[in-house]
């Protein structure tokens, strides 16, 4: 068997066919994927949710994960955001000329762990294999199918004056963590992605209440931009405090060094909700219940004004405009 | 606005907002797409049809497309092998920095073009930017969701002896006009591809008949390829005639001149249909009536034996085995 990847192992010929029947196929095995035509066929009836996502992280492989955990992880986690329960997702590989094969098992066990972790089948995939230099080792686009029960209604255009916001863990750890392995930086403690399916942790709080109105994951240009995007879906103002925002002593020290505002920094297993204020408790106890949720903390609420506009009372007690993130701060972070 | 794609339209802050509202949702605005949150919902429910494919066809125009209405049609056909009814459809962005915002421009207004000619709906969508050098150009992932009407069981396994092989029209197009533009060849006359959505085909063929077993469309690999999956799918041979198989002339001659075979020279807007006997005229009847149809021909059966293999029988008599495309004729050619 070849050692690297072939452009012939994206010609759809014998060595496509080989590559998926023995290497693509077997770790995700399912009646579904393994009729191997050309879409998957299953039943499912109801109000659906249905995401894409295309992963370009780099480096692929970083401490807390790699590009494969994160398709799975960040798919699912689009869905668990519409307070939807994932079921099938579909994996797209470009794969760059030259990329070593024991590279690509080790992310395709990566994906199959993930899946199983968050128990939804990989049912329909493509690969296609570009010349050296045009692309970049590998890119992953996973797409979404997820169910959403009835009586459940989350959107970032739900938020209403009076809702509380509850982040579910310390921020910038999957920005960091990447970044670090970039740029070859060593801080004293490791810092590792924080990468996770979120969607267990969104049932257990929507069984503990009917008022959660958004929910958003705060991944690229991060929580800042999430909540500006929820204080415009929803033309309402959100206002925050910074000494309620959880984050770790080597995130900080990390941030502080490299001059990045944790606000503006990615997160991959983290989630903010938006709940009714009579229900805050109720939910925040549950998050807390949760291993992905330990950390989580009440830190802003949403009022009338400034509409469309985050503003954050600083721990000295003034107060400043939270913009959207501007330019660039990490590119190919997720 | 800024000439080209800068590292920012991908950062997911005010830049990524600005492309994706002012460049990417307008051009395909619809109640479920414009909302924005992290997955489309939408009420849908029966025996669904799902699949993905990424586009990283270089180059990005050619004669008879460019790469956004391949990637519309491309996802639409595979969803219409099963049988399904196209409804839905994700897009999702790979873009090199630097690419030219008017290019970018013109394939978005190819997808909203085909989208409507097929009649489907873009509900959800991502934009990744990577580095200079890090991708060629544009890559396009697509995925989508059909309905599959009760009654119709369509499979590459469900090809029967005695079956008749139907192919849509003539063969070799569209990789011929990929490769044309490639390398900058000029034929006599302009060999354009045949890209084309052939859901609507697939709906009329299956008002006349309820006994199409297979249908799958020669892309990547060519013909050879598609019917060799097929004989090993369903564990049959598979008898096809050279002299039935139509091919234009300008494509002979450039497949003449180049050294390739056209049997694994991709078509994106044929399909080939297993079809019981007693409708294979009704069928094929049906599908020269139908603008993507016209040149239609019978071009071979089903046998026992020789049991996962694919016989040609030669136009001057004598028979040869068609194997599955080995190694690779054009890279990067969908």
């Amino acid at each position: 068997m070849a050692k690297t990847i072939l452009l012939a192992h994206g010609s759809g010929g014998k060595l496509s066919h080989d590559l998926i029947e023995n290497n693509l196929v077997p770790p995700f095995s399912n009646p579904i994927l393994n009729k191997l035509d050309d879409s998957a066929i299953f039943e499912l009836s109801g109000r659906l949710a249905f995401t894409t996502d295309s992963y370009v992280v780099s480096p692929i492989f970083f401490p807390g994960g790699d590009i494969g955990r994160l398709a799975v992880y960040g798919t699912v986690n689009d869905l668990a955001m519409c307070g939807a329960t994932p079921f099938y997702l579909s994996i797209s590989l470009i794969i760059e000329e030259g990329f070593p094969m024991e590279e690509l098992k080790i992310i395709v066990n990566s994906i199959k762990e993930a899946a199983e972790r968050a128990k939804v089948k990989i049912v329909t995939g493509d690969t296609k294999v570009v010349n050296r230099g045009s692309a970049d080792k590998l890119f992953i686009n996973s797409s979404g199918l997820g169910l959403i029960s009835s009586g459940v209604n989350i959107s970032g255009s739900n938020a209403h004056p009076g809702d509380k916001l509850i982040l579910s863990g310390t921020i910038g750890d999957h920005g960091i963590a990447v970044m670090s392995q970039r740029e070859g930086l060593k801080f004293s403690s490791s810092i590792e992605s924080d990468c996770a399916p979120l969607h267990e942790l969104v049932t257990e709080m929507l069984e503990v209440s009917q008022k959660i109105h958004c929910l958003r994951d705060p991944t690229r240009g991060g929580l800042a931009t999430i909540l500006n995007e929820l204080a415009k879906q929803s033309n309402v103002g959100i206002w925050i405090e910074e000494d309620k925002i959880p984050i770790t002593n080597p995130v900080r020290a990390a941030c502080e060094l490299l001059g990045f505002d944790p606000l503006y920094v990615a997160n991959e297993g983290k989630l903010v909700a938006v709940v009714a204020p009579e229900d805050t408790e109720a939910v925040l106890n549950k998050i807390k219940q949760n291993q992905f949720g330990v950390n989580a903390s009440i830190f802003g609420e949403v009022r009338e004004e400034p509409k469309g506009k985050v503003i954050m009372k600083m721990t000295l007690g003034a107060s400043r405009l939270v913009d959207m993130l501007t330019g660039e701060l990490l590119p190919r972070i997720c």
